[in-house]
């Protein structure tokens, strides 16, 4: 199979553009393209550029998503805020959100941001890394309006697929970057193993009576990862993001109605903690990295060949893209080809 | 079977007298004992009395826990410290660190505190409930000296099965209270399985070759609960303690030595996060009963009566354990009768 490899700069600078072209100013533009791209390098397709359409640019031209959000704090404090997004992309929203967090940690050691009316913030891990670029532990989680992942004990959805993610600095190593979702598998990977009409594994879902399938035409709820335990996170991520900023668990809005119109909304938290207020900040870099070498030694099991850290595996991927540029398959590239036609952007790349 | 059932009042009065008695200070092992006894009146009795020896009066008695600990600041803000836990009893440290968390949040909106030289702090669920207690959102987790969880891909152990848990507030319902380890079960069932002979479910664990293994007896290794979940969970909560507060993650320590001579020290992590500087906490515990009614209402699998909350078993069985006593079954009421032997502690339901 061919693939054509595209630079970074060249996907960044069409993603940007596409984002122009429905009316997201330029400097937002650009940062929300850097998100998707940064998704892109770290080989989370399903998080990078081809979300774009449909997706962020229907909702945008809709107008269910917001291209010039007044984005304001509705509290303050040196520690904490809740932001409203005004419907904003949720990367641009998560950005300020994310950059407000960081500068109350460099004076309060902490700071914590909740966010009501944002939408869709991308890939997970992009908030955290902001703030361990800057030598701060970071945390950011969301809920979302889509509810396709079941309780413990539960035939049908209650909550949707959510992603919680942290970011921890190293030294010479790689940061440690978590980003994971409550649910065992991605509905993506189910949705993909219905147009290839390929099973899927026994224990990532449930049918619409609520039996185990590996069906993938009949599985419509995702089962929470570790039974209790990834169902219980979905809990407490619902009442850090929806509840606790006050746009409300997505199960509440979709039985009860959502008070401001805004369904299709979702509630973000972030955290940021200063390293440096507890211990010096080259004394945690030497630990962690002696930590990320230790787990490295770990003896594989059969049939791995060695043991990874946490993000290490899209850090590598990142690094060989950033050499070579980012891998697409002839249909993508039409994809994003067609994007361009659809909104008059020219891609770079074109007639290579 | 006969049980016995110990009032809550007379296990706890009885507790603390076993905890006097090997030095710790009245009010401490007043403390120290609620803690155990709540553990028994949620039904975790792998962190309740029948711990207390060997374990705590152990330690306490060897000097390897401190009975009267001078637990200091090294830093200190209006909304973070970290703490010398000087080796005293992890349940005696952690109140002193999740009451400073919660008095910082009260002004600061929300307090971190890290702990380093603490020893085990019994059950998780008791910190964060401290916070949802007082209307505030908590979160606790610890490291801890034994190492028996691989990484994902792993062969052999490279962290402890390590514990994290998150309590709610809610108005009308019980608090959302989440308590779980990162590995898919205890090993302290494994360890129960081996006495009685029986198999363990497929995976639990490995054994010393890093193989798949329903054999109790040749289990060592607790497997990451969800695979790279569970252990880039553990790899966080590791670098929020361990890392964090300085006292060093386990592998780190156990490979290299510990630089004080704290081998079996813990460290721990908490947050208190104030609910009413976000939106109005009556709003906030409206919506987690609804949140909390609506998941009840979802239709449960085939082999489940109805989907419960995270802690609800728990709370539902401390309801009944308030009203009717702790049962303990009678080679348990052997066990805590012989520690008052031990230390000439007389219990309250002896005779009985």
């Amino acid at each position: 199979m061919t693939t054509h490899r595209i630079d970074k700069d060249s996907l960044a600078e069409f993603s940007a553009g596409l984002f122009e072209a429905v009316g997201v100013p330029v400097r937002d533009a650009e940062h929300a393209a850097q998100t998707l791209v940064e998704a892109d390098l770290r080989g989370i397709y399903s998080h990078g550029t081809v979300r774009l359409q449909p997706g962020y640019l229907e909702a945008l031209t809709a107008g269910t998503t917001n291209p010039t959000p007044n984005i304001t704090a509705i509290r303050e404090s040196p520690s904490h805020a809740l932001l409203d997004g005004d419907a904003g992309l949720g990367q641009i929203v998560s950005r300020v959100a994310m950059e407000k967090a960081i500068e109350m940690a460099r004076s309060s050691a902490i700071g914590v941001v909740a966010v009501q009316k944002s939408t869709h913030f991308g890939a997970a891990a992009y908030w955290p890394m902001m703030a361990a670029e800057q030598g701060f532990i970071g945390f950011a989680c969301s809920d979302g309006p889509g509810i396709n992942t079941a309780p413990y004990g539960g035939a049908e959805p209650a909550q949707g697929n959510l992603p919680l993610s942290w970011a921890v600095p190293a030294g010479e190593e790689f940061p440690i970057l978590l980003d994971m979702a409550t649910g065992v598998a991605a509905f993506g990977k189910i949705a993909m193993a219905r147009l290839r009409n390929e099973p899927i594994p026994l224990g990532w879902a449930i049918d619409a009576k609520g039996r185990d399938t590996t069906d993938a035409h009949k599985a419509v709820t995702v089962l929470p990862a570790g039974g209790p335990k990834g169902y219980g996170l979905g809990v407490i991520l619902d009442s850090l993001t929806g509840t606790l900023s006050g746009g409300l668990p997505s199960i509440v809005k979709l039985k009860d109605g959502s008070p401001d119109g805004l369904q299709d909304a979702s509630s973000h938290f972030f955290l940021a903690i200063n390293v440096e207020m507890f211990i010096p900040i080259d004394e945690f870099r030497e630990t962690v990295d002696r930590h990320i070498q230790l787990i490295r030694e770990i003896r594989p099991r059969d049939g791995f060949d060695r043991v990874y850290l946490p993000g290490e595996i899209e850090w590598r991927t990142k690094e060989k893209r950033l050499a070579e540029g980012i891998p697409f398959r002839p249909e993508e590239i039409e994809v994003l080809a067609q994007m361009g036609r659809d909104n008059g952007v020219q891609p770079a790349w074109s007639g290579e």
